[in-house]
């Protein structure tokens, strides 16, 4: 079994390139929960749906979330109305939303919610919540010598992420589980990865919950990363910027910093090699190959060499 | 002013005739609560938005419910994920209860929500739901020897108002209180107009609340009630089995009967004119019009009848 931690359209497409590769292994992702919320009532999952919605070929490429060939008639008429419509929820995407806040209000967990969608959508992975609690990323930005918190959606949709991140806090991490099938994946993997996502607002709000970082720590050596930046520049989203406003700069040592005690291995794209040594010099194994996942065979090609590159450290 | 007590479809067309004729008058209509609800958690609130689409122009005549061209995508798509679908939202139909909810999460009250967007939709007549408080249609079944009490879109659109009656309760109708301007367009109004409604599932709701019931009896000289039956039959919807189920018969005389407190006048269809005597007896005065509402010209027709005759009878 394969073990991926996971964020959104990055970690979803090196989901599809494990999926559709020749490794025939299981296949385990657990996903961020930090940027759920609700909106007008409904229980939205950003990271969990873009998996679901890329795995289940459904995903719309063009705008790089929702879902394909979708109409936005709800939220068209919600604007009508002088409703608040900033995060923009299509009408086959709502479904997903309704469905899910049905069955939360059910008493059903995320867990099982999302177990049932992705058998529904057909994604051919298991896909796990990281925690049933809430985990709620919240972002002290300043802007004009002021500074307050947001929600991530309100960061990262409303604002455009164009804000100076202060501070990041993942609220309720402190007390909150994981979610089941999430510490045993993790123990019985053959390797567990860590997905081209942003470090500080996808993959920490996994590892901030205790038991689940104590888990990955003590699979160190069969772990590792595969770098969201490439030649100082994240490949999606606002990680480079997220990165220099907390560490100083986007280098690929300073996401290095972060996966030190949690990973033994780093996947660095070819145009990064001058890192590489530096990057030994932390501790860390290097494997140089093509991480833009710009097709599908470059997608399944990036997912087979992080596989084997894993196995190669991997010590149980 | 006047005051018209409205439930669904046919107060809406009422509430139109008035509004298109030349009254030249305020209309406020105090609309039935008792069959909101809560669907996928999206607030429903099905007789006012039936009244504020009718009015808007927006009503879907084809369907008797929801938004003319409409859209199901969010439901096709729920149904795909094995989701509650037999409440069936139109895309534009969801935009209202997206607004309605995250209002009311706002902490907005139902009137104020009910008026913004009756001001969006520019309706031209105030609509005011009953209550702010949580009022609850529920109903009695029996079938097969067992009984079970049923919410009424459960009832109305679940069960297709098939089933026997045994008792409808209005749950919440003790404690709750009139909404603001409700007791105040009540005293106001030159006249009070029950609409053709369903006595039981749409009217009774309204006038289960003590303070609105009392309002009502004080002015009962100036009220006048339009008949939902004719010919026997109900216009629309389960009214006449519903009267049948409960009273043993659906004729108008158990129609005046329920409203014997409230009302001094009846607006009968010429087709029921051997019943006349036999209301007057009862103390009414009866007006004979055609109460079928087939036309815009019908509609208008209606209401300044309705209207000229509540105003013959009031006493102020």
């Amino acid at each position: 079994m394969i073990c991926v931690l996971s964020g959104g359209v990055g970690a979803a497409k090196f989901l599809r390139g494990l999926r559709g590769s020749n490794l025939d292994q299981q296949i385990v992702a657990i996903v961020n929960t930090g940027d759920d919320d609700r909106f007008h009532s409904l229980a939205v999952s950003p990271d969990i749906d873009t998996v679901t919605y890329t795995l289940a070929g459904l995903s719309n490429d063009s705008l790089g979330w929702g879902v394909k060939d979708e109409t936005f008639v709800a939220m068209q008429e919600l604007t009508a109305l002088g409703g608040e419509s900033w995060f923009s929820l299509g009408d086959r995407d709502l479904a997903t939303h309704l469905y899910r806040t049905d069955r939360l209000n059910e008493k059903a967990t995320l867990s099982e919610v999302t177990a049932e969608i992705a058998s529904k959508r057909n994604v051919g992975i298991e896909i796990l919540p990281m925690s049933n609690d809430p985990v709620r990323t919240r972002i002290l930005l300043c802007s004009g010598g002021t500074t307050r918190e947001v929600s991530f959606q309100e960061y990262f949709v409303k604002q455009r992420h164009q804000e100076r991140i202060l501070e990041v806090n993942y609220r309720g991490a402190e007390t909150a589980t994981a979610a089941p099938r999430v510490l045993d994946s993790i123990a019985e993997a053959e390797v567990i990865i860590i997905a081209p996502s942003n470090p500080i607002l996808s993959i920490k709000p996994i590892l901030a919950i205790d038991e689940i970082a104590k888990a990955v720590i003590k699979r160190r050596s069969s772990t590792v990363f595969v770098s969201p930046i490439v030649g100082g520049k994240a490949i999606k989203g606002p990680a480079e910027s997220n990165l220099r406003d907390l560490f100083g700069d986007a280098s690929l040592v300073s996401v290095a910093r972060i996966y030190e005690d949690f990973a033994s291995g780093i996947v660095i794209d070819h145009r990064d090699s001058e890192a590489k040594s530096e990057l030994e010099s932390l501790g860390y194994r290097v494997l140089l190959t093509d991480t833009m996942m710009t097709t599908r065979a470059k997608e399944e090609a990036l997912a087979e060499a992080t596989v084997d590159f894993a196995k190669a450290g991997a010590v149980n």
